[in-house]
C-alpha cells in the first residue's frame, strides 16, 4: 500500500475525449455509395435530440467502394475476390480511430447481398482474426425483428429483391424458420424488378430522381404480392425504397431493411435516443 | 553505386493498398449532420463512373457533432470554445487513416458559418501546427468560382442566409472585391428567413419533408431578391436548398454552396471524374 501525498490523483481526460456512454456508429459504406448515404440520413432521422447538432450521435462513414468488389459477381463465381476482405479493411481503418479515442463502436453495412453467408461469415471471421473490436449488426436479422413488430406471429411476407439476393435464398433462410411464409414474384416477372433497378435508360440506378416508369413498375410488383396475400412487403434491395416511398402501400406495411438497420444502430449506440416509430 | 544481384527489386504493395492517383475525400461533417449527408450525396451525383460502385471515389465522412460546438453561439460570444478545435480533432482522426493507407486526401466542411474567419482561420492554423496534411477547400471561395461561371464579370447577387451568417458579412467580404453587388432581404424580413429555417412547428430543421409553408416562404424571399434585380441567388444556409430545389427560379440561377463544394472536391480528388454541369 502506498502513501498518498497531496490531493488524490484524478484522471485527466485527454483533450476532446468525452466520458460518454454513447457508442460511435460506423457505416461500412460504398455498397453502393448512395445506400450508405440513405443509412446515414435514416440514422439522423431516427435520433431523438433536443434540436441541436450536439445531441446527435457520432457517425464515422467510410465509403471505400474502389476496394470492395461487386457482391453479386463474387457470389456468381465471376470474380475471385471476396468483398468481405475489402470491407474488413474498412473496419480496420474505423477501429484504429475509435480505439485511439477510447470509445466503443457499433457497425452496420447497408447492402442486402453482402449478408449472404459466403460473404458475411467470411467478413466476421476476418474481423475476429484481426482483433477488430467493432460488433457489426446483421441487417437482415434486424429486418426480421422490425418485421416481427409489424406482423407478429408469422404470416405471408412478400419479398422484392435483385435476382442475386433471390438466388442466394437468404430471406427465405431467415424468415421461414421464424414461421413466415415467403412470397416472391413469379419467376417470369423477376426480370421486371431487375430492369426497374438496372435499366440504363430508366432504371433506379441510372436516373435521379427516379423515373415514373420505374416507380410504377415497382408499385405494380408490390401490389401483385399484396394481391396474393402478403401482409407486409420487404423492399430487399437498397434501391427499391427510392421508387416506393412511404411506410404503407394500400394499407400494407413496406419494410425497408436500411431503416431497420438505422434504428438498430441508434438503439445499440444510445437506447434512450431512439425515436418512437 | 551498388551492384545488382538477381532481378531488380520491385515495390510490393501492401494488401489493400492501391497505387491510385485519386485522392480520398474527407467530409468534416456534423455541422449539421444532415448537411454532411447532402454533401456526400452531391459528391456521388457529380462523379462520372462507368455505372459500377467501384468507380466511385473513396469518401471518409466523419460526423462528430457532439465534439463541435455551435458556430453561431461562438461568434456571438455566448460560448467560449471555438468549434475550430473540435473540427481539427475530426481531421486529425481522418489524417491518421489516410496517412497509414499511404494516400493523399482533400477535405471540405459543409457549413457556411464555419467559414467565418474567426473559426476557419483558427482551424487552418491548428491543422498546420499539428502537421495534418489534408488541404481543406474553402466552401465560400468555391462558391464564388461557381458563381463566376453562372454570372461572369460581376453583377447583382442575392444572398439568403441565417442572421448569423449575415451579421458576419462573410459573403459581402467575398463577393464585393470580386465586383459583385450584394443584395440581402430588407432588415425587417430577415426574421422570416430565420423562421423558415428554425420555427419549431413548420421550419426546415423541424419538419421532414419540408412543409409547404417553409417552401413558399423561402420562394417568396428569393423572388423578392429577383424582383430587385438579382442575377443569381445564393442559398447561403445548408437548410435552404431543401426548401427550394432546382437550379433555376423564374429563369434565375440558384447557387447552392454545398453543390459548389461537392464539385470542387471531385475536381481535386479526380479531375477526370467530374461530371459536366
Amino acid at each position: 500500500m502506498t502513501k498518498r501525498r497531496g490531493p488524490p490523483v484524478r484522471a485527466v481526460p485527454l483533450p476532446g475525449r468525452r466520458m460518454s456512454e454513447e457508442k460511435v456508429i460506423v457505416i461500412g459504406g460504398g455498397v453502393g455509395p448512395m445506400a450508405g448515404v440513405a443509412l446515414h440520413a435514416k440514422i439522423i432521422e431516427n435520433t431523438r435530440t433536443d434540436g441541436t447538432d450536439q445531441t446527435h450521435l457520432e457517425v464515422h462513414h467510410f465509403s471505400r467502394s474502389p476496394d470492395i468488389p461487386d457482391r453479386t459477381e463474387f457470389l456468381l463465381g465471376r470474380i475471385p475476390e471476396n468483398p468481405a476482405f475489402g470491407m474488413a479493411r474498412t473496419f480496420s481503418c474505423a477501429w484504429k480511430a475509435v480505439r485511439e479515442a477510447g470509445k466503443a463502436a457499433v457497425g452496420g453495412i447497408p447492402c442486402n447481398t453482402f449478408h449472404a453467408p459466403a460473404v458475411f461469415d467470411a467478413f466476421v471471421e476476418r474481423l475476429g482474426r484481426e482483433g477488430i473490436g467493432i460488433p457489426v449488426l446483421h441487417m437482415l436479422g434486424e429486418t426480421r425483428e422490425y418485421l416481427a413488430a409489424a406482423v407478429p406471429g408469422g404470416g405471408r411476407i412478400g419479398i422484392l429483391s435483385t435476382t442475386g439476393t433471390r438466388d442466394t435464398g437468404i430471406y427465405r433462410a431467415l424468415l421461414e424458420p421464424a414461421g413466415y411464409e415467403v412470397l416472391e414474384v413469379p419467376g417470369e416477372l423477376q426480370d421486371d424488378i431487375q430492369d426497374a433497378i438496372y435499366n440504363r435508360q430508366w432504371g433506379i440506378k441510372a436516373v435521379s430522381p427516379v423515373s415514373e416508369k420505374a416507380r410504377s413498375r415497382v408499385r405494380e410488383l408490390a401490389r401483385l404480392l399484396i394481391g396474393r396475400g402478403a401482409e407486409a412487403v420487404i423492399l430487399a434491395c437498397t434501391e427499391l425504397p427510392l421508387a416506393l416511398e412511404g411506410i404503407l402501400l394500400d394499407g400494407v406495411p413496406l419494410i425497408d431493411p436500411v431503416a431497420a438497420l438505422a434504428r438498430a444502430l441508434v438503439r445499440e449506440a444510445a437506447p434512450h435516443k431512439l425515436k418512437d416509430l
